[in-house]
């Protein structure tokens, strides 16, 4: 068994309007904030034991939109 | 001015349905996944040099459902 962190963030330049409206939020809720990104991170549990090939793949054909969005891997266990 | 990354979870034992449909549809790519959990994650910039206590406040009230989700907070710089 292998696990696996994914995180998928917006590239930089690409606008994010849910950070923004989240920013917007947390103003008039009276916090300090000058910027907010949102991603989305995925914990992903193989029954194989070694399927890094696999897990750029994935994010490449599934979990990212490599047109706006980076993701980065890390392997936890 | 500080910057977090905030990561808000479900808590273990409820269910995730986005989680168990990206599993599914991984699976119909052919790939060997067991579990996917699927989690957000916020970047937060603020203008104030030592935010700590806004951060906790924060995610209690905003960024995190207390009943269904866990937070955890990191700064990184």
């Amino acid at each position: 068994m292998a696990i696996y962190d994914i995180r998928v963030d917006l590239k930089r330049g690409v606008s994010d309007a849910e950070g923004r409206n989240v920013a917007k939020a947390l103003r008039l809720l009276g916090f300090d904030v000058s910027d907010v990104r949102v991603s989305k991170a995925y914990r992903i549990e193989f029954t194989s034991e070694d399927p890094d090939a696999d897990v750029e793949v994935m994010c490449q054909r599934l979990l990212a939109n490599p047109v706006i969005q980076d993701y980065s891997i890390e392997r936890i266990d």
